[in-house]
This record gives structure tokens, C-alpha cells and sequence, in this order.
């Protein structure tokens, strides 16, 4: 195991040789496995440009431990959104009031009402979630001596269970990192870094099996006029990200049994290509076998329809065409509107979790919270404007508005001014987060940006899967399956708020499991 | 089994749509499978743009008895080759005319000697052979209605002994129609488009089982001052087409038993990272481990040196101190000779293949053989020079220079004008080949170059891969290990002479096999 005198020397200083030896042999990996981008508008009929993805240089120090519970937790969690996500009454609760200032909630409670009304034709519902860490220190250990190897504790950063993306990215680099380290190409002392230190990674075949999974389950043809099933994958159009999608799609045709996977874009073609029949079976009909028998749709696959602006007429009609459907969504309305911010605050108002949970399970979840607040006009929420609004006591805090992903945050001391400049009915629309207060570590973040070294910090996302049954006696859920699909790691330079790496802040990473 | 009657429309109309996603399908695979070039001047320290490499947009139909023919004398035409490249002085005596001429003659037989001087401190050399072949019509059959399946037999174009490229960019095109195949993306019969057609390509690994098989031969570090063995690739500085190298580097790391694999840049990195002991192995110092222990090196697996340019003093003295080490190379200076034209003419001659084969065997190997003669002062190089120089004759030759590849060759009518064009001196560098007469088939390719369909043509080449031991009691050799390595198979428009894919003129493909 690596001394903590060693890891002080982390990561080494390489010589300009042993520098340019390491980013070539990053960008040939990356090259050779799909660990790349689409240049935006590069792409044309015959040809596309593309380019590495975001990656760090080195696996990043993470202790082992926090690494381990965020895995051995992830079971409890998906138990945890699939009870949620079945129990409409809770849901509305959680978002009354956003359904009416948030366009994207407005809409998919509008979907959700819309297909309850034709009445439920599938009661199993499959699930794949992303819960977001960080670590955290507490303010005695940001004071000890920095040569110390702090202690910390696992803060969740948000919940996602709609369209999660970078499972294929964050098993790619994971695999780059170690065949880097297998080949000693970081001139590190063997024993101190280990490739037994950097956790395997399979995420791509964990997501496809558990598609796999839910396509079995749903069976064989119910339509008499299809002669087979596929999953289908619903896509933004001229998404630059394809080397996150196609390679569960890849995984599914690639099972020992394939299951066919075809992929339609969001919107209009989803009315073109998809109709329901009279008992809501989903036939898609390929755009490119149009004179063939057409496919019944076992799974819809979402990873598209995040972003309000695609819920328009046709982004509505398309979408309750789905969801009405007998196919399994994953997810379903009520499993993506759990996504939403709102429902993560509600989570941790008292007695929340053991509505869900056994004590003990809802014990380990609550280790993992920090202090969230609604910004409504409820007890809390007018304490947490009185925090948000104070400019001594703002910069504890992140402002979250319920949307997808950290690009719409609103940062500490920013957050009084913030708030002054919009309309008091929006601040319902908000949450207010104690932030988390990483450890810092040294790294090298490469991507088209640039090479920078500098202090990082870095989000474990843990991936879960599961498929479940609606339990309408007790208004519970019955898992059908339920299982840790993975970790993606994200490491951005300190001074950044936002951790996206599809827009450039953030890169992929692999943590190098050390004990505290 | 496809019907003549059916083939007629293959490959099949597309409508715009159809062709849309078929494109865009090609792009996403090759995108994420690492089917791409490195864009030329593109390379930045910390970025790089690709793009994907040259394909065919369906398979190509192939007859399936051709296809066998050349995978079942791949191996006897290991064997010739091996024994040839034991034979010195037959060697000498095929090339004797080129060696003052021929710049990278002059250089390899030069090494040679100077090695030779030295003494061999190993017996055992290792080949990856490519015999590249295309389908040849009689007059008559070209004269024959062109609704018939034509019968063609399979023609010998050249045999590469060294740096066959081309295998991994193989074994990823054809994985990819397979699975365009399988997806059901192409809107034919699936009886008629079977997958089964499409035969199975695993170049990678075999080519990397190859070396393997040759560096567990070589054993153990035999100097006291390494602790391992490796396979050093001696590669092209800056070259684009890492997508055809790194994927056997990273085979070999990702077998059972991982085989390292290391590479270093042709010229004076060879001379400044590696150094003969004084039993002559040959030790690697990787630039990215300066302090550590030197790596012995078992394998040597040159993938540059076969352009005379490359053969300045420095690139002489690499390739000798390589040639002299006691680590297997792949290939020795002789084998690498027997890759000259001027060898592929001397095979032709009465005798010849008899000299080394079985009559038998010998009269397989004769089969694929195209008339070739030498153009240097004997009688049958003085007959081919009155063929050469008349116009009404030359058109159905190719004059080839005893160069890698074929972008040099000149056709047919240019002939004559060409040779008046240089000094009857240089006449000896050349052969004169009877052009192939392959038949055409409708294709639609697709490379950065734009997406252009018409009438193709396609050059099969079989992989052998072979281990073998100098014989010193008879001049022979020893096998060791003799087996086909895999197939391409390369496209291009008719209209074009040559074939070289990264240069842009031709495609990667697949064939799909049909019976006659």
C-alpha cells in the first residue's frame, strides 16, 4: 500500500520526454477506443472530424473506503428512487410547487397526467441512475496540516435518474488509465502504484445488460404484426456525444444473444417512425427497412427530452406516445421528474427517507446528505431565503435551480445579487445547497482546451440499475432487479464551478484507490 | 446460398433517407472503433483530429472458392518465402542486377554483410506476409454476357515480406459490416444477405499471437542488466495511421499472459534508446523510465524502413544495430529482401519454386502466378524490353519498380514513353508484369475524399504469419510455426491504378462470399 510519505511525490514531475511520451500514448488510446468527441459542425455526408475527450493525465487520489460506500449504498438508493417513483402522491408533493414556474416539470406532469388518464398498459419500469459525490472536509481538517492526509466524508451532490451520461467515456479512460499504468508509463515506483489500485470498470456492459434484462422481460412480440423486438434508443439529433451512446447499443448487438437496438431521434421522427397499436404495443418501423414488418418496441431508452425546450407540441406528443406505450421505459414521467432537485431536498426532510427505507438503510443514505433547503414560501424555505439573501452567510451555499446537470448553478457570494434580479415567483424554482468543500489534489487535465496542470477537485458518480414492478396493493414497488452498474469519475481544475465535460470544464478520470 | 438472379440488384438502391442513416451508421462505427486516420499537420501536444478512414459502404461480392484458394496456400507460401529468405545466395542472385541501382537494395544488402561480418547471434526470425491478389477474367470471360457470374481465377499482384499494413484497419471494417449486416441496415433479404457471407476477420490477434509466439521463443532476459523481455515496434515518426499500429501493441498487452509491447520511433531513437550488450542483446532505456532497469528486447517488429530515404547514415546504423542484436526480427535483412519485385519475378522462373517447394506445392503457388519478367540485359529481360517499348504490346503490362507498394507502378500505354523518359541504365530496377483483368463490381465508397459510387474493383490480401529456425546443415529452414493470418480486402474505383487507401484512392471492404 502506498505510504503517505510516497504519496506527497503525487503525481511525479515528468521530464519534457516523459511528457510528450505520455500525451501521445493518451491520444493514440483514445483514438483507437472511441475516447473521442465529434467536432461540432464538422460533420458533413462523407466524413466527420473528431477529438479526444477531456481526460486527466493521471488516475486521481481517491480513498478507498469513501469508494466503497458509495457502491455498497448504490442498491439502497435505487430501492430508494424506484419507491419514489411509484409513489405519485409524494412526487406531486415534492414538486407542486415547481409545476407551475418550471416549464420542463409543467410539462412532464402534463405527460404523466395525459397517459394515467389512457391508463397504465406496463407496470415494469426500468432504471438507470447516477448518483453524484463529492468529498468532503469538515472545517478542522481544512485547517490541519496540508501534509496530512485529510479525513473526509461523502456528500452527494445530486441524484440523476433521467438519461444519465459518461458511463461508456468513464469505462474507456478507466481502461486507458490502467493500461498507462500496466505499461509504466507514469515512472512510478510499481509497488506505490499499482493497477490493482485503479478499480475495474464496466459500465458499458452493465448498462446493456441491464437493458438486456428489461427487453427479456418484456417477452416476445405481442403485436401480430411484428415479427421481433429491439430496444430503442431515443437520441438528441446531431448529438457530438456519440461515443457515450453507441457503445451500450454496440454491447447489445454484441451479447452472446443480441438484442437488437435502434435508435430514433427525439421529436418528430418519434411520430413518424412509432405509432401505437389498439392495444398500445410500440411498432417502430426503420427508416431504412420501410417495406419490412415492423419492430415492437420492447424498451424506449432515453437519452433525450432533458431540456425543457424539447418538450414543444411534437416533443409533447412524442413523448406521451412513449410513455403510453406498453413498451418499458427507462425511465418512466414519474421516474424522471425524481430527478428533479426538489425531490433530492425533499429527501431530506425528517421522516422522508424511512417512508422508503428500513431505519438503518435510511441511516446510510442520510450520511451522504448535506444541508438542502427549499427556496418556496414554506417554514424552511423562508429560512433558507433569509440565508440565501445574507450576504455573510451566502457563500456557504450553491443556489440549484431543478434542472439537469450543474450548468444553471448560482455560486456562493453571486447568490443575494442573483436573486435580487429575478422575480420572487421564480425563487420556488430554486434549491439552496450547503456546499461541499473537496480536498484539493495536483493532476493534469488534457483535452482540446489544453494541457494545464493545477489543483483539482473530483465527483464520483455511482451508477445503478434496476428494474422494478409496480405493487398496486400497497402502492410499493417490487424489484426485479437491482444492481451497482459502475463509476464514472470527473476531476475539473479547482477554480471552476461547473463539471461538465461534454462543454470542456471537466475530464474523465479514474480514481487511484488509496487508504486513509 | 444467393441467387444469380437476386445478385443483379446488389448492392441494392437506396432512397435518400435509407443512404442517410447508412452513412451516418458508418461514421458513429468507425468513430468509435477507432476505423480512423489521424488528420495530417493536425497533431497539437495536447489534442489531435481524425477522421474516419477510407470503407466501403456494403461488402463486396467475392467469389467464396477464390477466397479460399488463397487463404489454403497462405502457408505454402510462408513456407517459400521463409525458405527463400534462408537461401542467401539465391537472394543474392534475384537482386545481384538491383543492388547497384536500387537505393534500398544497395542499403539491406549492405546491412547484410556488415551483420554477416559480425556473426548471427540468432537463428530464429519471424514473418508477417501479405500476398495481395486480385480475381482475373480470361478475354473470353470478359467477353461474355455480362448478366453471367464471370469465372475468374486468382491472380498474384505482389507478396509483402515486410510491414504489412493494413491488417487492423481490416479487422475493424469488416467487424463493422458485419454488423451493419446483422442490424438489418442494408434493406435486403436476410436470406440473401446472410451474415454467414461475410467471413470472420481476427488480424489483431493473430498478428499479435505472432509475436507473442516469437517473443515466448526467445525466452527469458538473457543479460544480467534487464529484468524483462519486450517487443519493440520500430515505427514511422508521426505517422498518421496509428489506428493500423497501436491495435496489435495493445493486443499484446491485453493477452492472457501480457506481452509488453513498446515502440520507438525509426533513426536516431533507436540509436539513442537502445544499446547491444556484449552478447549483443539488445537493451531498451524507454525515454519515459530513465532510472529504471533496461528492457531486453526478444521481438523486433519493424513497421518503417522500406523507403530508401529512410537509409541515411543514422537509419543505417539502426537498422544494423537491430539486425545485429541477438532479439528476433520481424523480419531479418533477407527476408526483407525477398519483399523486392525482382524476387516475385525470379519465383517465375523454370525451376524456381521448385528449387524450394514440393512439386506439388510448387504448382499451387504457379497457378497465381501472372507472367513477369525481369527488364536487365538477359535474354528474357531483353524480350520484355521489345514488349515494353512497343505500343501496340505494352498495354496489357505494368511496369513496377522494386519499391513497397504499388505508387510507382507505371500502365499499360505510358509504358513506352516512360522508359524512353530515363536512362536505359535504370531499365534493371524494373519488372514487367501482365496486367490483371479483374472483374467490376457496383460499390458506393466513402472516405474524407467524398462519397462516390461506381464501377470497383477489390485486391485480396491473405495474412501469413511464421515462425522459422536457419537450418545450417542444409541452408534451410526449420518451421516453427506456419499459419494464415487473417485477410484484407481493399476497393477502389476503376478508373484508378493505384491502390493505397491512406493515400485516399482506395476503400477497406469486406467480401461477401458467393458461390460461382
Amino acid at each position: 500500500m502506498a505510504s503517505p510519505e510516497r504519496e506527497k511525490e503525487y503525481p511525479p514531475d515528468l521530464s519534457e520526454e516523459q511528457l510528450f511520451s505520455l500525451v501521445t500514448q493518451i491520444k493514440d488510446w483514445q483514438i483507437n477506443h472511441g475516447s473521442l468527441l465529434k467536432v461540432i459542425e464538422s460533420e458533413i455526408e462523407h466524413s466527420v472530424l473528431s477529438h479526444p475527450v477531456g481526460v486527466t493525465c493521471f488516475p486521481t487520489l481517491f480513498p478507498r473506503a469513501q469508494f466503497q460506500q458509495g457502491l455498497d449504498i448504490q442498491e439502497i438508493y435505487n430501492e430508494l428512487y424506484c419507491s419514489v417513483a411509484e409513489d405519485e402522491e409524494w412526487v406531486f408533493d415534492a414538486i407542486r410547487n415547481l409545476v407551475p414556474v418550471e416549464p420542463l416539470a409543467g410539462a412532464l406532469w402534463g405527460i404523466h397526467q395525459a397517459a394515467k388518464k389512457a391508463g397504465s398498459v406496463q407496470d415494469v419500469h426500468l432504471g438507470i441512475f447516477r448518483s453524484d459525490y463529492m468529498l468532503h472536509l469538515t472545517e478542522d481538517e481544512q485547517a490541519a496540516s496540508p501534509r496530512a492526509r485529510p479525513k473526509t466524508t461523502l456528500k452527494q451532490v445530486e441524484f440523476n435518474s433521467f438519461s444519465c451520461a459518461g458511463a461508456s467515456h468513464a469505462n474507456k479512460v478507466a481502461n486507458m488509465h490502467r493500461y498507462l499504468t500496466r505499461k509504466g508509463v507514469y515512472n512510478l515506483d510499481d509497488a506505490l502504484y499499482d493497477v490493482a489500485s485503479l478499480p475495474v470498470n464496466k459500465n458499458i456492459e452493465a448498462l446493456a445488460s441491464a437493458l438486456a434484462l428489461a427487453h427479456q422481460t418484456y417477452g416476445g412480440p405481442r403485436s401480430k404484426l411484428a415479427r421481433q423486438t429491439a430496444v430503442l434508443f431515443i437520441v438528441q439529433p446531431y448529438n457530438f456525444n456519440i461515443a457515450d451512446e453507441r457503445p451500450i447499443e454496440y454491447a447489445l448487438w454484441n451479447r452472446e444473444e443480441p438484442v437488437p437496438a435502434y435508435r430514433l431521434d427525439w421529436g418528430p421522427q418519434v411520430l413518424q417512425y412509432t405509432r401505437l397499436t389498439e392495444n398500445r404495443e410500440l411498432l417502430f418501423q426503420p427508416p431504412w427497412l420501410p417495406s419490412k414488418d415492423p419492430v415492437e418496441i420492447s424498451v424506449v431508452y432515453l437519452r433525450a427530452g432533458y431540456e425543457a425546450h424539447e418538450y414543444n407540441l411534437t416533443g409533447f406528443e412524442a413523448r406521451l406516445q412513449l410513455e403510453k406505450s406498453a413498451a418499458i421505459k427507462c425511465p418512466s414521467i414519474l421516474a424522471h421528474l425524481t430527478t428533479f432537485k426538489k425531490v433530492q431536498q425533499a429527501l431530506t426532510l425528517p421522516g422522508a427517507l424511512e417512508r422508503f427505507l428500513s431505519e438503518s438503510d435510511a441511516a446510510a443514505i442520510r450520511k451522504t446528505f448535506v444541508p438542502v433547503y427549499p427556496l418556496d414560501e414554506t417554514e424552511d424555505g423562508l429560512y433558507a431565503r433569509g440565508l440565501a439573501c445574507d450576504r455573510k452567510r451566502s457563500g456557504n451555499f450553491i443556489l440549484k435551480p431543478s434542472l439537469e446537470g450543474g450548468g444553471n448553478n448560482v455560486y456562493g457570494n453571486e447568490i443575494p445579487d442573483f436573486l435580487a434580479s429575478i422575480s420572487e415567483s421564480q425563487w420556488s424554482r430554486y434549491i439552496l445547497m450547503e456546499r461541499i468543500n473537496p480536498p484539493i489534489s495536483p493532476n493534469l487535465l488534457m483535452s482540446s482546451a489544453g494541457l494545464n496542470g493545477g489543483d483539482v477537485v473530483s465527483e464520483l458518480g455511482v451508477l445503478g440499475c434496476c428494474l422494478w414492478k409496480a405493487n398496486s396493493t400497497d402502492d410499493g414497488c417490487d424489484m426485479l432487479h437491482n444492481s451497482v452498474g459502475g463509476w464514472t469519475l470527473k476531476t475539473k481544475h479547482v477554480e471552476v464551478d461547473e463539471m461538465s465535460v461534454v462543454k470542456g470544464y471537466g475530464c474523465f478520470d479514474t480514481p487511484r484507490l488509496v487508504d486513509a
